[in-house]
């Protein structure tokens, strides 16, 4: 919906006439700028006037105080502005909050567009909301969720649509990203036969799952530290994390061509202190050879991407941090750099074990400069956990490498 | 629209309804798994059947066996199923083609739901159709795209408001996020009085907003190495990048709180290899001490996160590297760690100059942990561009200290 208000009002219009009764969530043009004209549609939508709210607006006066400016912005003023007859949803991380109105036997929820103000907002008032509204109106989908890595999409669902058939009423959805494919499992009790129980049939359909997705799994599947990792894109790391932690491990890194974002992939988890040391981003080659003790010979005779070179620099890496394990990472993310022998996507891995062995490989990845450098972390990451986590056998994504179970929670 | 046949299909009914002759985009679904179902509803509401696609089931058979695949997939052969009728759209960076099909008088293209995937279809193909579609038809509206840092949105509203006024028919969006807010100020042809050009009221509002935004931006305003940064969120690192090359400076990094975001981002930008040397991630304080030679009475007196460390961190990355710009940051992310005195947020910088003297400062961070390494990521990165940018006077964010010009094609 763009930002004039003849076409927000007329969005509003067309979707309380869709769902009377429903609920309608609206989302963004509650900032303080010019282009925020929700609030103004809302109400004229209503006939209501727009009123300054005293709690609002001190809660603005204290955040610019506390941020030193001189005083509250006058374009900011405008979000104090409240709807006669709306309730305040209080934001957790923000300063303007969400709006509730009575939409005839519906409601009206308004969120701020701001992504994690509308998510908190949603969270802490809204959701128990909806759930109290349609309290024996409609059942809430029974849905079991599952981060992957290492496999693509395709060969994952063909092996589970093997096991699970969508005839059960069962859905099986997929959402692939560079990093590995997020798995759900859900029915929807509207679909389900009378007599027979949505939660037993997803309990029977992960069951059967679960073993297809061991392998590949890398989420909360296994308890203790770092159960708790984020679902921000930093699964596969809290899985090393936890691996490792589990085994009185900590890693280091050294990176070429992925900068840093392994390191801050590890870093992301909360807790990784306990098990993250550090390490370095050796993008020169005088930084691999001062920083890390590569052999400049070594990079002479093989070239700064090659196993050897991404060998040492994981040795390098456990040298100067005492680290059990250690990643290291060269290759060519382009767009410039490429040889006919090395081309743009080439990227050489070198993993160094508690044993004091280390194993190498070289990659080749698709894609452009930002896809390579996010596939190869995602693949150093992955590799790691499965070295580390098969406990030093080291069958990279064999079958039953990682015990799961289901987590607390999960269904 | 939720994944059952039927709601496509009534979703594409309605669409086709609404905008007779016009053009329906329709994203996601197309991929090989059983919730893909988006072919299957456009064959059911043109009465088409599907029809196995040679060509795409080619490009699918060798893409499996680069990967070294045994063969493809079964699940991957509906990829290559398409509507009788449609013309397919080639995919640049995937094997899924878009599809087009004649909707009356008016287009209905179907595109991937991979965001990367999409973007490339729309940008090589659905973008010139959709030109020539609308050819004579609507003007396109005249649009100029700002990225800033370092200041906060209802702030830069209020200044620019000031000069530019919404009466002229002139629209000033806001995209804030935490790194920065991305201003757009644009006309659309069809409020313009006739007689005026779109053209020519764009560029009046742009010379005036210029030198408002000019101490903020950070995008391609300057010409040379550089310019060409993606707009893929790191517009302030090759900003920095494009001051310090200018320069003959070449920058090393030391962080602790940040875990790698920093380096992560000045290599994100293609090319940063002339001017990125590396850096350390010193996450423990051991590494902070062997990686970069902080001395340990400096940690011991002051403790990790204080200023005098968070120099000694740059100076440690410029003396291992031999990078004449450093920046070292060291904070407290969170959840855990925070003290009465270094509350969660705390972050201390300091930035090695060329000069080889050495400024620090001590800033609180709003947010959780993700939120304050993302606000510190940016906050040292605006610092120093504006600390190196201003010819060393270092007065940062003060109006004018860049000098900005229209950028070529910027308009």
């Amino acid at each position: 919906v763009g930002d004039a208000l003849p076409v927000i009002e007329g969005a509003l219009r067309e979707a309380s006439a869709r769902v009377p009764g429903g609920v309608v969530v609206v989302t963004g043009g509650l900032g303080p700028t010019l282009d925020d004209r929700t609030r103004d549609a809302v109400a004229a939508h209503f006939r209501v006037p727009l009123e300054l709210d005293p709690e609002i607006l001190r809660a603005l006066e204290a955040r610019a105080l506390a941020r030193g400016l001189p005083g509250l912005a006058e374009t900011n003023r405008r979000i104090a502005l409240v709807p006669n007859g709306a309730t305040k949803l209080p934001n957790p991380v923000g300063t303007a909050p969400g709006l509730e109105l009575p939409l005839g036997a519906g409601v009206l929820a308004v969120l701020p567009g701001v992504p994690r103000e509308m998510q908190a907002i949603f969270d802490a008032h809204l959701a128990p909301r909806l759930s109290l509204h349609f309290e024996g109106v409609v059942e809430p989908m029974a849905q079991f969720r599952v981060m992957t890595a290492g496999i693509v999409e395709s060969q994952l669902a063909q092996e589970l649509e093997a096991v699970v058939s969508e005839v059960d009423g069962i859905h099986i959805a997929y959402r692939p990203s560079l990093e590995g494919v997020e798995v759900r499992i859900s029915v929807d009790p509207s679909e389900v036969p009378a007599g027979v129980l949505a939660s037993v049939l997803l309990e029977n359909a992960v069951q059967r799952a679960l073993p297809i997705l061991a392998p590949w799994r890398v989420d909360g599947g296994e308890e203790g530290a770092f159960a708790g990792a984020p679902a921000n894109g930093s699964e596969l790391a809290g899985a090393l994390l936890r691996a490792l932690h589990t085994r009185g491990l900590r890693v280091a890194t050294a990176e070429s061509c992925t900068g840093g974002r392994v390191a801050q992939k590890l870093t992301s988890v909360p807790g990784s202190s306990r098990t993250v040391l550090g390490g370095v981003v050796a993008y020169a080659n005088s930084v691999k050879v001062e920083g890390l003790g590569v052999d400049p010979a070594l990079i002479e005779a093989h070239g700064a991407v090659s196993e050897p070179v991404a060998a040492a620099m994981a040795e390098g890496a456990s040298r100067l941090t005492g680290a059990e394990v250690a990643v290291g990472i060269t290759g060519i993310a382009g767009p410039s750099g490429g040889t006919p022998e090395k081309p743009v996507g080439t990227v050489c891995f070198g993993y160094r074990l508690p044993d004091g062995s280390v194993v190498t490989e070289r990659k080749f990845l698709p894609g452009g400069r930002d896809e390579i450098r996010i596939r190869a972390t995602a693949h150093a990451l992955f590799r790691l956990l499965r070295l580390v986590g098969s406990d030093g056998n080291g069958a990279p994504g064999a079958p039953g490498s990682t015990p799961s179970t289901l987590p607390r929670g999960g269904v």
